[in-house]
């Protein structure tokens, strides 16, 4: 049981420190290949025309070809009548000038009397609608630099100076090794029990792929010193750049710092930055051995801010997830002294201000980085920022992308991800970007002015009504409007043929019962504790009143799973999970919607979604709504 | 000899009648792939995650798991000893929590006594560093809504999600018939004199890869209805999309048109767009069939504009052409208020403003659309936009590319392109973007803010002196340096035995010698007519004194096709076409450079590249520079 202290070097050290390494040792291979199939590969040289574009004189228009001469003095009082063959002959656009004229005349200036005689009506002057020789590119001219990335008019302007074959930067291999014990493949169907299934290999190759590499994935390799140093071995003759993906960090089973030293050395163990700290950064053979943390969302850090640079040795990246924009920061972000943190963000433009709201930010949560619209970086000697700052953003979309993003925040509802997925099948260009805050959360978002739509279903408990105090009290100084949603049955989720007779809320005060409750500020929450309080229960007669989850969707798959008795929440969600459910009441689900917004074609594409008999007949499948 | 007038529909009409009838005719195929082979598919419908992600509690960190109740109590002053197997197990992350233990202690927090007992000083609290079952994805959650773009992260969710497979959108077939007499196969090796190379279906396949579609090229079809007709039809049965380039306007063999009504319907011929303006939009067989205008800039306009949006139809586009930014015009554009216009604009920040630089506008240009960074679109009832407007640019490349361009305008010279390839050599980041606008050109776009950088040889006849006196008298305004570039010997340029006997100046007053000048401005042209006035010739006694080219290189490549016998140029442009030099005098090449960018990296990268052994190298090769 013995175990190393992790280095805690800054990113930016680390990173020049080792591809300065890596320049020194490495040089670029490069091939040839048919300009046609070079979309997206990088030049090695520059290239020169081999031949002028266009290599004759032209016409550049559809018309007749004559010497200029004859027609000096023409006009529209004195027009000149011209002979076929003789004066002038046909010609279309692209076609060679014969070498007794300098001019055309556009079809459109030309009478046409019979098939031998037309008239004209102007002159012309000398090379008049002539493409001359070279007028795109002359023959010796360079056409494209090195190291440049060839796009579709690259290939044109290749192929019209004569070039149909061009030097291009060789593609990087990179092998992907995944290690561990506690992994299984993807495509292995035998359950297995606390095992992972291994899908970093699959993320990883997916980028490496858009950054123009090329992967070779080795099958899973057991926590075996020897087996990890064969694996390496084998790769170094095969590839480039080789991943060796988990046992980075420092647990008794991490052999990947081991075998780098062995086959080479480790240059780095350990960067300051959070999450994706226990990288490794070793070369061996000449060659860039990167050992890379499992959890899914530091590798795709890693990938980002180190893998990306290693190959970019072998040329620029095409897309462009460098740009980075401003952004009012919606909430305090707190952070270590110790890291540079990489908080995932949504972006929403709102009263024509960008907001960057973050999300969830567990090491583990490969989603939050799919949902992510940009990445904020907080400095290691900063212990957060303020909400209300301006903070810069790297993009992970297109910008037109973000500006359309319908922020919604509040409760959740698994209907607001069907909303969406209308607003797709509409081909609206509208996205919603939902986060689960509960009602409250909702209601507070929109008074801060960080969402378009809040979504809540709060029960005034003195009126029976629904929302309308609420907005009233808290959204007083907004400017915004409700909009009926649709009614949902709230009840008590019960595993499937429980051992426990649950029949109403009292029936929860049982010491052997599991109880999963939702988070403060939840229209769920204020439901329990509502009923609670109508039949005298005190919270901690609830075993498990205490235990938090966010969405109706995870209070049932607690329950499914065997981790909790019961808990609160919608029929769907029961549905969704084949448990039992207990209907207790039907409430209301409405859209708070941000003035501003609701005049723009944002709000009409998300009213027209909520009323469509598409919207209806997806709540009548899910089950419970009204 | 009969034509049609074309139609003169404004884009977006013709685009929203075609698109509304398109959509109304075809469906999106859909098919079933592995979800690792799907990046930067879109998706058909959405996606459901079937297993949840954790599926089993599992240890958020390496250490020890344990019960969180015996720990209670336990702090600095009073530790407690642990026994393994006992009290404890030894855990790394991610491996399944024993059923027995709630809570996780970091390995930090542990102190190691032997390999059997352990020392802890804090409490641990229930579920302490225990991801949750779902923590990430609850089964039933949806992943990802209809028509999405899957990205390497999405990927990831995906998996994580226990989805394997996933339904895609088909991939749109395009097929694209070349057509014409005048044009030849680009690997045909024959020399056709008069004919094109047929590279527009190269350029034309490329955006359609770019845009996630599939691409058939058919063989070139001669101007004959049966023939082209013969290719429609089968092409039908093939694809979604059929391209017929050329044969799209209203020549004498201009049959797309008339083939496209017998197979199906025109719906527009002729948008009032320029270029581009003959296209032809028709519908046969349910599918798209569009006529392409010849000119590869005009083609590369129709694809961007309309066969994009065509190809959305199957799903969004993932390069992000759309986004937009404003700019200032460097110079006043002039458009006709008949049509449309797309002009091609470099971009360059010069004194913290981005600018516009409009390059040249043929159609025929496709190195332009290469070069550009941008496009910038005149209204059809806008006469033009004034010099210092704020324009809107469509971007063609990322921004944060264009931010690095150094732009450099002013004289020619073939070092400036090799100065481009050493910044890409060296990896700098930085790109040279060169217009030829001649010296004078170069010191006036000094003057009003529009380079970093203007290259000059301007010889003051009085001094006999260069550069200086023009910049003080000039630039007396601007915040500008001189640094001194390179000297390069200028001559006669004369074919390779002529038959005329060229040995000085004076030998050019001959009516026979075609004589090919600079542009006015031209520091090469201030040259000649310097060098006239010295030997008191007339310039209406040189024959082509009226007669401009705009580089060195092509008055060389005119000479070379036998379309000028003499020219004034530097040496190097003789060397490349093998020309006769008949050397007059020694000139000073030297950089005019604008003082903020002198204090940026920009700067010193260029300064590197221009003292480097390399550029040195290049000029000797080049020959004819000091």
């Amino acid at each position: 049981m013995q175990f190393k202290y992790l280095d805690n070097k800054p990113l930016e050290t680390a990173l020049s420190e080792y591809i300065s390494l890596l320049q020194d040792t490495q040089s670029v291979k490069t091939e040839v290949i048919p300009v046609k199939n070079s979309l997206h590969r990088f030049t090695s040289q520059a290239v020169y025309a081999t031949t002028s574009s266009p290599d004759y004189y032209a016409a550049a228009m559809d018309g007749i070809a004559l010497r200029s001469s004859i027609t000096f003095g023409v006009n529209e009082t004195s027009p000149k009548i011209l002979e076929i063959e003789k004066d002038f002959v046909i010609i279309d656009t692209g076609d060679c000038v014969p070498e007794w004229c300098d001019a055309v005349i556009m079809m459109e200036d030309v009478q046409y009397i019979d098939s031998r005689f037309v008239k004209i009506v102007n002159s012309a002057y000398p090379f008049q609608h002539i493409r001359q020789i070279g007028e795109d590119i002359c023959s010796g001219e360079m056409i494209i630099s090195s190291f440049r990335l060839i796009t579709p008019s690259t290939i044109g302007a290749l192929l019209a100076g004569g070039v149909e074959y061009v030097d291009v930067v060789v593609k990087p291999v990179v092998s992907i090794i995944p290690t561990g014990d506690e992994i299984v493949d993807i495509a292995d169907k035998i359950s297995h029990k606390g095992k992972i299934k291994e899908f970093n290999s699959a993320i990883f190759s997916a980028y490496i792929n858009e950054w123009g590499g090329e992967c070779i994935v080795y099958p899973i390799i057991p926590d075996s010193i020897e087996l990890i140093r064969n694996a390496l071995t084998d790769a170094l003759t095969k590839s480039d750049i080789v991943l060796i993906n988990a046992g980075s960090s420092a647990g008794r089973d991490d052999y990947t710092s081991t075998v780098i030293s062995e086959c080479g050395s480790v240059i780095t163990h350990g960067i300051s930055i959070k999450p994706g700290k226990p990288v490794i950064l070793g070369i061996a053979g000449n060659k860039s051995v990167i050992g890379i943390p499992g959890y899914p969302v530091s590798g795709v850090i890693i990938m980002n801010t180190i893998v990306r640079k290693v190959i970019e040795l072998w040329g620029k990246i095409y897309r462009e997830s460098e740009m980075s924009i401003n952004a009012r920061l919606s909430k305090r972000l707190v952070s270590s002294l110790k890291y540079k943190e990489f908080i995932r963000v949504k972006l929403g433009r709102i009263n024509e201000q960008l907001i960057a709201l973050p999300l969830t930010s567990g090491a583990g949560i490969i989603t939050s980085y799919m949902r992510a619209d940009g990445i904020v970086t907080i400095d290691k000697n900063l212990e957060g920022i303020e909400a209300g700052s301006t903070v810069v953003v790297n993009l992970l979309k297109p910008l037109s992308e973000i500006e359309k993003n319908i922020i919604i925040t509040g409760s959740h509802d698994p209907m607001i991800d069907e909303i969406d997925d209308i607003l797709q099948c509409n081909k609206t260009a509208y996205s919603l970007s939902s986060t689960h805050v509960g009602s409250m959360g909702g209601i507070y978002a929109m008074k801060r002015g960080e969402c378009h739509i809040a979504g809540i279903h709060l029960l005034d408990t003195e009126t029976g009504e629904y929302n309308t105090r609420y907005v009233k009290t808290y959204c007083s100084e907004v400017d915004c409007t409700i909009i009926k949603g649709f009614k949902r049955v709230q009840g008590i989720i019960v595993a499937k043929d429980s051992r426990f007779s649950i029949t109403s809320i009292a029936d929860l005060v049982n010491h052997d019962i599991r109880f999963v409750n939702r988070q403060k500020g939840a229209g769920t929450r204020i439901l329990f504790d509502h009923l609670l309080k109508k039949y005298s229960i005190a919270p901690d007669m609830i075993n498990g009143y205490g235990r938090e989850e966010f969405t109706h969707i995870s209070v049932a798959q607690q329950i499914a799973s065997g981790g909790a008795d019961a808990g609160l929440g919608v029929f769907s969600a029961a549905k969704m999970y084949d448990l039992d459910f207990i209907p207790l009441c039907e409430e209301e689900y409405d859209f708070v919607v941000q003035s501003q917004f609701f005049n723009s074609k944002g709000w009409a594409v998300f009213e027209e979604a909520i009323n469509s008999v598409v919207f209806k007949k997806r709540m009548e499948q899910a089950g419970g709504y009204v």
